[in-house]
């Protein structure tokens, strides 16, 4: 079975960054696939993605090295299935707030005995090789996102769950959840401790911690503070700010 | 019938930026709608789009007051007049390298008595007004590229064709026709004299000259030189560039 | 922001009044658009619609004013807070039955500290601009749909619950709950009765009444019941009726 | 191989009544199908439709008896054979101006001897049945339009070509053409004459006379004319037209 | 209203074999349609299809007399209404382990008072005719899947839920559950009599057994121990092994 | 610059085995590039296949070492620069009858001096390296096809032109064009002259013979009589024949 090149990199010791898409199109999901990222996450939450095209983007990133994780809407077992039988190698799923949730969320990733993941990995197999079934439970990265007070608060019980691989915080919902306006990082200090906290739980369960950076600058930051998934740009604020950055040029010259 | 604002744009002496679309989604669209670019460019030729994502991608970019352009894969009037039916405020179109060829092209895009396009303009009608019949000859942009040394050859026969609202010089094309590498811009002789000389010609016949610029810095060498319909930034490459950029900077630190 | 017009018609005493949307097509929807309605409600439940789709469908309705709606298949927060990223202004919820679903609606549709919407608008500030997060929870409307025997035992409840907007009656769905055939409108008693009982528990507990009319002379009838939200035309059945009339008159001659 | 219903009208002394498709989507198509049109057109040249698409549409309504006929964006044999290849039962071709347009109409729509067209019927087999190669050239049908000045010049060669099947007006073309504004009918004398002219060359030619009729009263008026194929009803304007009606009852009670 | 073939086959004494469609297309559907299976199921679990394809599949199938069957992804009521109203003549629902999980999906495929399936049959009226209401709930299929150890464990429970038409088991499920490699027949004596044990169970309640056989051997043999409503040959797998038997015929000549 | 395996095949002495791809669907394409074969092509002539979906079934092909192959519809060149942009690696070209018909598909498929292919290749430069410009003309190859009794005429004058890589033969339009039934295979002695014809000038000409075959019977003989570029078996045909096989098996028990 090919092998899950996150996993290899975190071995390694080396973070591993990553690229968002919400523009729902193979064509630019392909070509942020030769962008250079570790890792690019199809976001069918946020983004304007649904399965028909998530499959295509899948393909498109499987052109290339890059491993292709999938962010779904929510916690439900079809949508987690039906994107793993797509030969995503991980799956962020939104709004992890308890042991129960958590639970839940690797029992839809993992065959029996681990969880209750259905068969039947038509493009996966394709992927991955002939062996997926006997080693997709140890290959494919459960990843529940903590972005609540309620989930802070449960931080210990969520990334304890036994399924657990990745913790990946949700910058944005965790500053509207304690009452601050949404942003990738900011000075609360109530945001800095979560931060924080999130990734000693992490480490004192041997899970890895990740986070949604939304720039190369606070990525680097994140990594300093411990952060091993990280994602760094997306497609389309990228686009725009590059965009604007161009008329800006023109606009309004020195 | 909605103005068409490159029209008022050039009448106050502006250059008119526009942004390129390679990518076919309706998502990008917009988005790049709202980035402030006069006119978007919805490229059937070298983008990966056909005709029912471009209609999505005219409708995203009519959320707006950019101006929507098509460039159609051919000089064909069975497309031309698809994409004008579909709201296209002007058709871009390739490889016009004769006087037959330019009146062919202006012919697909006016009504008779000036053309033979064909009546039905359903898209058009709601984006333009119930009007548009008795002024979309005088609306609509008809911009052939000239991009090859025969081009060059017949530049005035070209741009003096009666309806050639716009000449658009297509920079690597021209380069490779030059017997040049592809490029934007380059320093060889014969493709500066190239760039002036259209432009020259385009002056001679009162015809708007345009060029695909690349980036920032050519499109503000062009408009110097007198362009006034120029093709700034594209989607992917700006998404791209800017995705290179973040993981450079973790990748290299200083 | 871009203020929520149904909620001025509101304010300024008028009802407003709808169209629905069950063909999967930007193309039909931006015709609707056109056609002079209040609102259009984009329907994932019984319309032939999915998300995909439904994107381009809200981005054709975005070319005028028309308030964009969406009816979504069924009671659950994913699709709910999806629909809200892609701008509609307002989400139909079927089968809302007791309190606790109708706190779960609104849970949906708002962010915390009143809901547990998750944040990332990516279309909807395009649509609604940039201090879309902080007053979206006053702008977008949660509008569960009063439809069974069920409901309407625990109408107070459901319609009471704070951020409840409207209460909108599904007529066929509340027929067949009732054991009667479904329809738009019928006499029976119970069936009457039902409509005027969910109008006067609005009144109460001041949120808007809202209904599928089916047609005008019942829409019309429902405004002097009181009832400010009004389906009163489909994209098929309008289509059907008109083109079976037309047939009707050529081989049917009088 | 079924039967062209058609020709079985024709023979039977009928005309036939047609609906139009402009809208991009097979769950119109399917509903149009159920109307009680004896045809339909999925029309590629002022329809906001593709090839994609027009499949689909082409097979909602082969889950009836309606024979579905395209209308292609232009006079170019690799559409025509495409369509019918998907099994369309007759192509309706733009903009025929002269006896050589009118014979590669005809050829793109035969096997030889008689035609062109290449072998590779993947749909249209499934729609015909297994003997569709050898009867096709018989069944489908080759309709060139009659829509300009110069068409009008050259009525008898063109209708006359051999395997030209019906001859169909365009009549908002034909009114442009003639310099008289667009309309399906229109008092102009010259407008009145070139239908009557064009219903006669088909008499002469043992042709069927077509018409885009636009509604039923003009239908009505062009059946006793002598035409025998008639567009009645398109989908996007009957919907709008109904829309709009409901509207305005409620908006402008008397 | 259309009458459901598999309960007349049934009634005849006759097994109903069916293909599987895990390709998304309505082309390939169509195809199938026409190779003589007595029911052709859309496979939205594993298959890689999402609604809006299924639609067009859905149609495509009706081209013929082949029932169409739907397998949603997971026993959640938005998803089996939408494609009960899509025309789909019975819903293979996954992973029902209990009492209450076939009584959820019996509720979602019923209209009141047997169930709570809420009424908008829009293509389903197109499909089975204007008293679908009246009959739909005798008429379409409810057909859970056995295919857990749990299930096995509840198996009469599951089986005897009224409604349940068929229970249906996934033998590539049910192996894993038992601890064996995915499979659909194996020796494996839990595997074998789990296999009988369902027959039976079916039998006991007067249900239909249904069964992925995944080859007509294995569904010879599932034939001969009672099962009426088998799965013969699924798209994919079968276009796959074709491929692979004619390349091998030349790469390894004997 | 990506090497074209096609061609180090031809070097090393082997025939090129291939599939053939109608079913527009890229999970269908997948699957096939993972089935043994050297080459596939996207059918977009016979195939029910339109170039949005072309392009994903390409990033699907390229998931895999299958070279990429794309039948256009017609011998156009803005179809055919749209497919080597899209990354196809060799374009075949229904329909070539003359010397000049093979100079204008090689003058589509080359960049200046060559041809006048335009300079764009977005998605190219992805699959083949950034040198494809530089590399490009002698990479992609241009197959046009013989199948009409004018081809034959001009054999070695298609065969011959400068540019010509494959020629390639169209058994059934072949056959048809000979007033023969169309059959990828037949003793009529005009056709069999015909087939050995065609090889014999591709062996004068130094180009390579290809030809669709049908099934493994008929390449095993073709390659005997010299071709080295065979399609094998084509998606569709492959799948409905397996599961008729699979029907039969169970209908008609021996």
């Amino acid at each position: 079975m090919r092998e899950n090149r996150l996993k290899e990199l975190w071995a390694e010791g080396h973070p591993a960054l990553g690229g968002w898409l919400g523009i729902p199109s193979s064509t630019s999901a392909e070509m942020m696939a030769h962008a250079g990222f570790d890792w690019l996450c199809v976001d069918m939450q946020h983004g304007a993605i649904e399965y028909q095209v998530a499959v295509t983007m899948l393909q498109a990133i499987s052109t290339t090295d890059t491993v292709p994780i999938v962010r779904v809407p929510w916690n439900e077992p079809g949508i987690i299935m039906k994107m793993l039988d797509a030969g995503a190698y991980g799956v962020i799923i939104p709004m992890v707030n308890s042991r129960a949730e958590a639970e839940a969320a690797v029992a839809a990733c993992r065959y029996a005995p681990d969880g209750i993941r259905s068969y039947g990995p038509a493009r996966a197999v394709l992927y991955a090789g002939p062996d997926y079934f006997s080693r997709a439970n140890e290959t494919v990265l459960c990843i529940p996102m903590i972005e609540t007070r309620e989930a802070l608060a449960n931080v210990d019980e969520i990334v304890g769950t036994p399924g657990v691989d990745v913790a990946f915080i949700g910058p944005s919902d965790l500053s509207v959840s304690l009452g601050l306006p949404p942003s990738t990082d900011q000075d609360a200090a109530e945001f800095v401790s979560a931060i924080t906290s999130v990734e000693a739980a992490c480490k004192r369960h041997g899970v890895v911690a990740g986070v949604f950076a939304g720039n190369a600058t606070v990525a680097g930051k994140r990594i300093e503070q411990g952060f091993r998934l990280l994602e760094v740009a997306d497609d389309g604020r990228t686009m725009v700010t590059g965009a604007a950055a161009a008329l800006a040029q023109l606009r309004e010259p020195a």
